[in-house]
């Protein structure tokens, strides 16, 4: 694919990315090497015209009759997921969240490598989340000095976040993986992804609240 | 509002809301009372032509030369989120990321409930999670017979997912919000969030690739 190309990917089709791999990768793991739009469109619970608008501009991997080559067109959404790399990753915050994301065994998988883990709390420095010994958070910068870490997860109150985002940019942090329920200020050379479980779940109230209006009409 | 209006809320806008919502909620800890466009666009780093788009379409809050009345947006904003009542929410699966809901303070305030925790690990069963004794995973059944619950809280690996789902809308329960790494076939009368940590931190980095390929250019 030329870069013209991949520049063109809106981040609406970036975020539906993630499903179309781990489809593909279900698939693949079943030994299914082609599949046709219409197959996966069933499969996905997406229209098969949505997947051909989202799939094909990822050069000639649709082919009329043959269908989707599920080996090459998995290659290529992982290479523009960026996946086809390690990341080093540290948590800030090992209480229960820190803990869950350290131990959860798909990031290591799919090259999201835990390397350090940092909290304020004496009860919990010097026990460990997944593999690694969790570190006062006084050790957060000497640490970012002398390791190169490309991702920053942010798993703390709000109002601590604000102190530690500065920290990780000076020292050369790239990525924050940010479930602190604030927006972060960050240079432009620095990328943020909010996972802010409470908006998900407002998400979630609101489809309840509107499922129960369409009940009682 | 009259219910048309509201009828014509797209889900992108409705997925905007809360992060309005957080805003306004803040304003008015600090006493503020009504905001222009203009302000709350530099507040929240979004054009205010966005803003008005967004919001305007909530009846007559964005009045010409006044501002947003903020009490009166968070009011509806808050109605049709459906954070107007409460949820009586179980957790399945109380492993660290249940037990990490199950202990964030927000959910409470903002009208979730956790009335119940289960989990089928022996370890785990008979701890608390939250200020709530977590039950083995037999025990769902009859607790979903015998108490309203709106919301369960998917945490387990995906390949039970697909198990527990049935039970939870045989039951009543009309959301689920799943944490589980797989898509559940629900019937139209249950509603799903998916919160799939995976998903988020691929586009975090995709985010970093793309920054990393405009830096050598």
């Amino acid at each position: 694919m030329s870069k013209d190309e991949n520049e063109k990917i809106s981040l609406a089709v970036v975020k539906r990315l993630p499903r179309y791999y781990r489809y593909l990768g279900d698939l693949l793991e079943h030994g299914i090497t082609r599949i046709s739009s219409g197959d996966l469109s069933k499969k996905m619970g997406v229209t098969a015209s949505q997947i051909r608008q989202d799939l094909n501009k990822f050069g000639c991997f649709g082919q009329r009759g043959y269908g989707y080559n599920v080996e090459m067109l998995y290659a290529e959404i992982k290479k523009i997921l960026g996946l086809d790399r390690e990341y080093n990753m540290i948590i800030i915050g090992a209480g229960n969240l820190g803990q869950a994301l350290a131990n959860y065994p798909n990031f290591r998988k799919r090259g999201f490598k835990f390397i350090g883990a940092f909290d304020k709390n004496p009860d919990i420095v010097g026990k460990t989340a997944g593999d690694i010994v969790i570190m006062d958070i006084s050790e957060l910068e000497p640490f970012l000095k002398e390791n190169r870490v490309d991702i920053a997860v942010l798993s703390i109150p709000k109002y601590n976040a604000p102190k530690i985002s500065p920290i990780l940019v000076e020292n050369g942090v790239r990525g924050i993986w940010n479930f602190s329920h604030i927006d972060l200020n960050t240079p432009d050379n620095v990328v943020v992804e909010n996972a802010h479980l409470t908006e998900s779940v407002m998400t979630l109230s609101y489809k309840l609240s509107e499922l129960e209006k369409n009940n009682k009409e």
